[in-house]
């Protein structure tokens, strides 16, 4: 009977690294979770328990706290310097993958001005990185998560489709508010500055949020990702996974509010899930190392 | 310049629906989440807020609610009724995925025996599906999830590669223990006993993982994946994704205890992540429906 | 100017411990989260940074695992010797707090019997314990939580009190859903079968939960209570708080299906919250060591 | 035999409520979570499930949205109006206690200005208050929670108790972080600016946490409250709870580089916990409503 070993690959998830950089008196504080995937030549490892092939899930770990001892920089270039020498130093490894979340802080400002060390967490998006090496081609995937936003107006929602079990109001105007997942794949690898294209794509997202008239948030999405690629000729293709985060106008009438509005109810579950990719199509595809 | 829309979808996720069952006294509980997610002709959505095609997520919920009305049934069975009837239903709608979560409920035990209406939860593993229909073809992944499991001796790790950062110990004795997250897909859709298959794949993973003597946490994904393809010819296809969960021995020989074992520490994060699939290889791949 | 240090306390947090008993091929797991908090002579330290009388949070921890060398036994005794330990050996500590959960787990099912040293987590209720003492007294509050109920029917909800902002309908069959979290105080700490009494207010919490036909989830609650206390000459005190997981029916008759029913929302916020105590009122109140 | 109620209260906990505040095109927004909790003489709910004492926590959930319609204001000007409101209206209730999370936004930036209806949500704290009344006397307690921050020095420990479970090195440099969860007592209900004066305690604690050479989290916490009570005369109290988030640095040695430093791992659990009150001894102890 023909049973075999199919795609496989393993690694240490969420290494928790904050890297300290000191100038005298001045610090800079770097704070990442970063996760190794690696595949190759693995079969005997699964077939027989033969672990030759199998650099250990902990000495990838402090393969990550030792690639810090000289600074950490972007994250797009840690994940590179990491994914390229597992690949190049592991006989056995034929591709890595490495994700990297970095947690924002900023200065406690003090009213003599920015405290020299002492940070506080933001919590307003987290910048993300994926990046993918097989030995000859690398891939990066820059992104954000956890961004939520919300226009209290100048969003619509009618003239869908209707069915039986349809009863939705028609509506011209809603709160749309969603917590932005968003992707972006570079179009190469060399001479991109990486912080100055994720402030960048970062402005243009909120941007085009705030300023689509939505008539769905699919439209918003579209918006959002053609703002991106027209904007940053260094990417070649985006996705977006967009919750629709409802708000629920609460009627208050029957509590002898007749004209009343302005009140809503924010919902858990269920949400909308609106997920979509813009790309350039002049572009070669994504080899597929980094998603 | 070229930009263009890309694949989407959009869909409401994690519906929460719960079915009651009555025969007089005695009553059945069934306990979803579901997530519904369509994709079709939906650019002009995309491009200029046109709804026309748009099927409300707010109407999806409701077909989630209407559908069972006359009963749930197997999750299979219900993930089916639902995509073949957006697919079928919907003009603009070619795909259709619907994931779903089965809570577990048993009956509260009395002296007088089986409660007929009473439940407690129960949290050994989660019952999933995920259901693809495109029109014409439908595909059926079954699958377990939050599944926790330890064997605290017949584990082995040792003779792995080393390099300059490697610290790690070789032992020839651990505790070794995983959360599985394990779906299955099954090589058609009709004739199958879902409940019946499903309980027979938990049952050979069990067994499978505390059966195998094993040198690496890759050798016993192998041998649960292994078992279940050769004990269930309704299957094609299992992937495993295993985070090892470490426990580590405390040395407790600095507190004057210098025999003592059997303490051990339960680390949280970094975990190792080790994922892989088992296939058959005399059956068509996936179409790619329902991972 | 008269700013002064007030109550106190300090400790580790979330200590996780696993201990394994081995007999030949047979072992026992036992697994544990446990925090502990020191209160006594810390002014010092809170004015000047003075750490004289400061034991460690890490001694504490190390304590915890080195304890556990020769057994953990049932939680309360293990809770027993951890706070005895803290006041009785350190000078400054006059009062010592240690809270603990007990994560199920049981044997893997095989088909020649339960597995000798493999393990599935179990989610049905964590057992807790919080133990308290102060030099001279000890307290000992057991509990569980996490343990999530429903009835299907058997509820109803009416006569309630009404107001101008009451929409509420009256109903005569609801489905009543709560995840149960208790705590009992025993009045003693000497001479108890911690296991056995635990086993047994479980017991006795899912009979009255499920045996009460209930007209509010109060009642619901002083039946659990009181069947406790009834049941346990050992306890004092009982104290429960019940989040009414609400269950909304979904009115089907908007999607052509009138007279169909069985069909519910399992919503997630806002949920009612039921607090309440039973006690034995011919007994001295809690000295307030573990509440 | 003696078995008797006890404490008790119920209400609706974590009401989601969005008001938005219209002035043309611009918009103001305000994101709470409220939970309600009322006691008094409700003995006849529990002892036999007659509910006419019993205002429906739906009721109470309506009545957070209605109160809502006319605008929300301050939270503890929010909250003081709901708890009056319930103790006020309904005979049976005798004491409310209101919970109020305010999540915080700001405006998009946009190129030409902050935008006038688009928000994204801050991360950096939360603020919150706690409301009791009794019919005669108020309580207000403000506080802020999940405001993490982080000294990348001026962090010493060393001089510490030891024991033998004590194998902690002294250190005179280490990073201090923490998540902040704060709660201050006003000494009044009446005449306080309370958004100036949640900004101000805010600015007292991070410049205390910032500014405070620390040779123990203790003594930081001490300087932190004593900070915010030495500048806000309305204050009675403040109660802290500080984990004490660990950051182990990274021994890089074993990896050939025996020099380096920088590189710190941030553990999850165990993590100290401390906590602590600072109060001003010259006034009246808190009459308990709100904590």
């Amino acid at each position: 009977m023909g049973i075999a070993l199919g795609d496989n690959r393993y690694g240490k998830a969420e290494v928790r690294l904050v890297r300290v950089d000191r100038d005298g008196e001045r610090h800079d504080l770097t704070d990442l979770t970063v996760s190794v995937a690696l595949a190759g030549d693995l079969d005997a490892v699964h077939l027989s328990g033969d672990n030759a092939h199998v650099l250990p899930t902990d000495s990838q770990k402090n393969t990550v706290y030792a690639f810090a001892a000289d600074g950490v920089g972007e994250i797009e270039d840690f994940g590179l310097r990491l994914a390229r020498h597992f690949v190049d130093s592991q006989p056995a490894i034929r591709r890595a993958r490495v994700e990297l979340a970095q947690h924002g802080w900023r200065r406690i400002e003090l009213p003599g001005g920015p405290a020299p060390h002492s940070f506080v967490r933001t919590g307003d998006g987290t910048r993300t990185a994926t990046v993918g090496y097989d030995g000859t081609g690398a891939e990066v995937v820059s992104g954000l998560t956890d961004l939520t936003v919300c226009n209290s107006t100048g969003s619509e929602f009618w003239g869908f489709a209707r069915d039986r079990y349809t009863t939705l109001p028609e509506t011209t105007d809603r709160i749309l508010a969603t917590a932005v997942d968003a992707r972006w794949r570079h179009a190469g690898t060399a001479g991109t500055d990486w912080a100055e294209s994720h402030a960048a794509v970062r402005r243009l997202l909120l941007a085009a949020f705030a300023e689509t008239y939505s008539y769905s948030l699919q439209q918003t999405l579209y918006a959002m990702g053609e703002r991106v690629l027209a904007g940053r000729g260094e990417l070649a293709e985006i996705r977006l996974a967009l919750p629709n985060k409802h708000h629920f106008a609460v009627d208050l009438a029957p509590f002898g509010l007749p004209g009343a509005d302005g009140v809503y109810h924010a919902a858990d579950r269920p949400y909308g899930l609106i997920e979509g990719t813009v790309a350039r199509d002049d572009l070669p595809p994504a080899i597929g190392l980094a998603w």
